[in-house]
This record gives C-alpha cells, sequence and structure tokens, in this order.
C-alpha cells in the first residue's frame, strides 16, 4: 500500500479479534473524566499510546502519570492529541512563537458540544437534545481588526438548544432550567427551540464542529504593523477529524519510540514530519 | 529576563560590532537565488544557522549542500524558515497529515509580490512601480465548500500592477509589456493603473502580505463527512514577520543544537515547542 506501508518495512501477524483487545490496543477509547486519567498510563507501561485528553486543568497532572509510566517502560504516550487540544494548540505556538507580543483567541463552533447537549438531557422533562456552540461574528471581527478586545464569556461565544420534551413536561420551567444553569449556560446568551425527536433526528444528527484560533500581534521597530494568524477548522465530523489526529499521532509515537525515545510527549514536542504519510523527499519535494 | 533569558544558563560577552558580525551572524540576508546557495553552507561550516531559502525547485539540493557542511561541523541549520516555504508548509503537513484524502491549495495575497514589482520596473519607459497578488475570491470559496476544483494559474490569482511611467513615455506600450510578460503576467489576469510617483509613495509604501493554505479533505467510513482546515495569514509587514519565525527558528537550532543534533533540517524537523519563548510548564499550563 503506497505511503502508508509501502516504505517501511512491514510484518503482518494474523490474531484473533481478542487478542487484538488484549494485547494491541494503544489508541484508549474513553473519557478525560473517568477514563483516561487510569488508561492511558496502564496502556504506556505496556505500549506506545496516544490519547486524546482534553480537560486542560489537569493536562499537567495526567503528562506526569503518564511520563513515570512509559519511561519506566521505554514507550512514548503522546497525550491530548485531538482537535482542541491538539491541533488548536499547534496554532497557538505556532502564532505566539511568531508574534510574542500580541493577544491570543480561541473561538469554538459552530458545532455540537456533546458535553451541554448531555446536560440538557439530564433536565427533568427532556427526552433528547442537542447544543450548538455558536461564535459571535462581531467579536470574531473584532479580533480580526487587531483591536485586542477582552471578551466576557457571553461576548464571544453563543449557546443554540434543540430540545424534544417528554410529553405534558413543562417547557417554560425547562428553558428557564437551561438558562440559568451555572458555567454551562447561564455565563451566555442561550436559545432554546422546542422541536419533535423527528425533527432533532432529522435535522441534528449529525456532530460537525469546527473553531477558529486567531493570534493578532504586533511587529516592526516600533511595534507598527499589525498581523494575524488565523488556523479555522470547519468538520462534518468531529470524532472522526479527532480520530484522523489521533492516527497522524500514533505514526509519530511509533517513529520516536523507533529512535529510541521514552516518556510523556505532547504535540508540541512532535517534529510535523512524523505525523505524515509521506516520505521525507517528497515532503521536501512537495510539501515544504 | 523572564522566558527569554531566566530559564537558561545564560553567558555574556562584550564584544565590538566588528566581531559580531565577523563571528557571530548565523542569520544570513540575501537572495535565494545567488546568496544564500552558498552563504548558508558556509555559515554551518561554523555556526548554527537559520535561513528562509525559498525558491521551491532547488530546496534538495540547497538541503544537501547545508547538510553536509552543517554534518561536518557538528551544526544545526534550518532552512526555509519564512512564511512560504515555513508556516505555510507546516499548515501543508498538518492538514494532510489528518487529512490524507484530500486536495490543498495554497493562495497568496493580496499582498506586495516584490519580484513581481521588480520585473516591471526593468521595463523601458517605467520609472517604479508595485504589484499586489490577488487571490480570486471565488476560488477560495470553490475550495471552502469542498468543490474541489482543479484550478489554473489564472483562475486562483488576479495581478494588480500600480505603475509610475517615465515623462513621455508610451505607457500603452508598458501596459502590453506588462500583460504580456511570459510566466509574471502572462497566466494571469491582469490590471495595469498608472500612478504619480507622489501616489505610489503616499498608497503604495507598505509591504503587506498573506494569504491561505486550505485543505479539503474526507473523512468517515465511506468518506462521507468534508473538511476544511484552513491556515491564514495577514500581514501589515511581509519581512517583519518573516524575520519573526526566523528568530523562532534561531531558538530551535540552539536548541537542538544543544541536545545533540547535527545536520539540516526544516520546519517539518522541529518539535513546535522548541520555537516558543515559553517554558516547557507554560506551554502545558497555558496553551495546550
Amino acid at each position: 500500500m503506497p505511503n502508508y506501508f509501502e516504505p517501511y518495512d512491514t510484518t503482518v501477524t494474523f490474531i484473533t479479534q481478542e487478542e487484538l483487545d488484549r494485547d494491541h490496543s494503544g489508541l484508549p477509547h474513553g473519557g478525560s473524566a473517568t477514563d483516561l486519567p487510569w488508561m492511558t498510563p496502564e496502556l504506556a507501561a505496556q505500549f506506545n499510546v496516544i490519547d486524546s485528553f482534553d480537560n486542560h486543568a489537569n493536562i499537567p497532572e495526567h503528562f506526569a502519570n503518564v511520563d513515570a509510566a512509559a519511561s519506566a517502560a521505554g514507550k512514548v504516550g503522546i497525550i491530548s492529541c485531538g482537535w482542541d487540544p491538539g491541533y488548536f494548540s499547534l496554532a497557538r505556538i505556532l502564532a505566539d512563537s511568531a508574534l510574542p507580543e500580541g493577544d491570543s483567541y480561541t473561538f469554538w463552533g459552530r458545532g455540537v458540544s456533546q458535553g451541554h447537549s448531555d446536560a440538557i438531557r439530564r433536565i427533568e422533562g427532556v427526552k433528547d437534545a442537542r447544543q450548538y456552540t455558536v461564535p459571535v461574528e462581531a467579536a470574531v471581527e473584532s479580533v480580526r481588526n487587531n483591536e485586542h478586545p477582552e471578551f466576557t464569556a457571553r461576548q464571544m461565544h453563543l449557546r443554540e438548544c434543540w430540545v424534544v420534551a417528554e410529553e405534558g413536561a413543562d417547557k417554560a420551567a425547562i428553558e428557564e432550567a437551561i438558562k440559568t444553569m451555572p458555567n454551562y449556560f447561564e455565563p451566555y446568551d442561550t436559545t432554546v427551540n422546542f422541536i419533535t425527536q423527528e425533527e432533532l433526528d432529522r435535522d441534528h444528527s449529525g456532530l460537525p464542529h469546527g473553531g477558529s484560533v486567531i493570534r493578532s500581534g504586533l511587529t516592526g521597530l516600533d511595534s507598527e504593523f499589525n498581523n494575524t494568524v488565523e488556523f479555522t477548522l470547519n468538520l462534518d465530523s468531529n470524532p472522526f477529524f479527532t480520530g484522523s489526529i489521533l492516527a497522524a499521532a500514533a505514526r509519530a509515537a511509533y517513529r520516536m519510540n523507533s529512535e529510541g525515545q521514552s516518556g510523556a510527549r505532547t504535540l508540541f514536542d512532535v517534529p510535523p514530519a512524523y505525523l505524515s504519510h509521506h516520505t521525507r523527499e517528497e515532503l521536501l519535494a512537495h510539501m515544504l
């Protein structure tokens, strides 16, 4: 198979599904709250491993745990390899490195937040729900215009809710419960739309997402030049794109371990060439 | 000085300007056509070096020459560290690594092309000139809409020329000479505007540039999901932003050499953390 396997020494071993699950799963699929904190270190004690840990506040602790396990085992564990954290993190570090004097902003959406959708579903009288996070267009424009705004949460994102109520449920109470939910909805301008299950299934069954990292920064002897660096994703499927980045990170973990590295890593530590399925010659000739 | 020097073992030696220029210039400033091909290898024999070599067709040869000199000297030479090649190359490899099935497009502008401006100035009867490269908005939209178009050069970019003619010069002949110039203007829809030197100096004295790398790619079990990855720069000053990336690359060259690496590299080989002026702890806590 060109690119994927042909350029490498490749061995093929046929095993059972049970053996595959037991011995070769270096891509833990689980949540950041309760699964990955123990799964990734445990796997790193046996395999090169990658994960999409996305609980920003706990990244330093998770990194330390994976580092201890992977270092002891002589394996590489690359954590937080989704798109945020992940590719958005790369956009932030690249923009910040070129423009040390400036401000960075991250806008999410328009896209489905599964955490916020779940939060609505837990309200009494709610049968099903889907929540879209929507960037405030005026805020995006202000950043692009190098106005260096300071935003509240409300000024950056809207929350748009599509809710299926149980039969006979109190819709006004549901709307109130959503709009006043601390952290999730209270800090935002939130709209609530009640629809039928059929409408939800027909119009809101996908998991699109995306967003933009924008840095507005100054250059020049007297900081007289404005510059913006913008990285934008528009994804029909959030989980499939996350999975694609994980696959790229898996290539990198294997290559870094093959050259003798061990321990925890993030995408900040990965030479971009290690993510690619192209040969070095192809990269220099066609992509540089 | 926090971030810049405080986290490192730092030595300070006072020398003369002459000594600085003679012994410590690892940032060659020269053109890719005739200067950098010999300057970078020569400097790499003595110093860690970075350059902004941008003659795409000759990158493999330049890489080999720098690699030979830097490897022999135990130094690191990072080539092609501008924004294209450079940051745009990083955008291409990151997008391609996550979306192996897809098409990548690079749009330049709106911005001043110094090469095209110089080409106009060499025409008889031209006193001064400035040329803007302008992306065709409909082409950008087509890519963003996942239409996977195949473009001719004319369909992607316009060329907009602002020309100061010598007194008594034949303006019609100048316009014809510009529009029919092979490679530079003939393959494009080109507009020519004659203005005074005062107008040129007043309205077109800057060197703004920018552009977008956009990849439109498919994910999903049946390639049913569209995705776009877009990296956009808007720069008031092309040369100052290029210089800023070179400074970031200089941090990386020093760090890579400090850990024992030698030879030629590109930004594809640089862990992004090495470009940053932030400490590892700051990166994990605030940027990931």
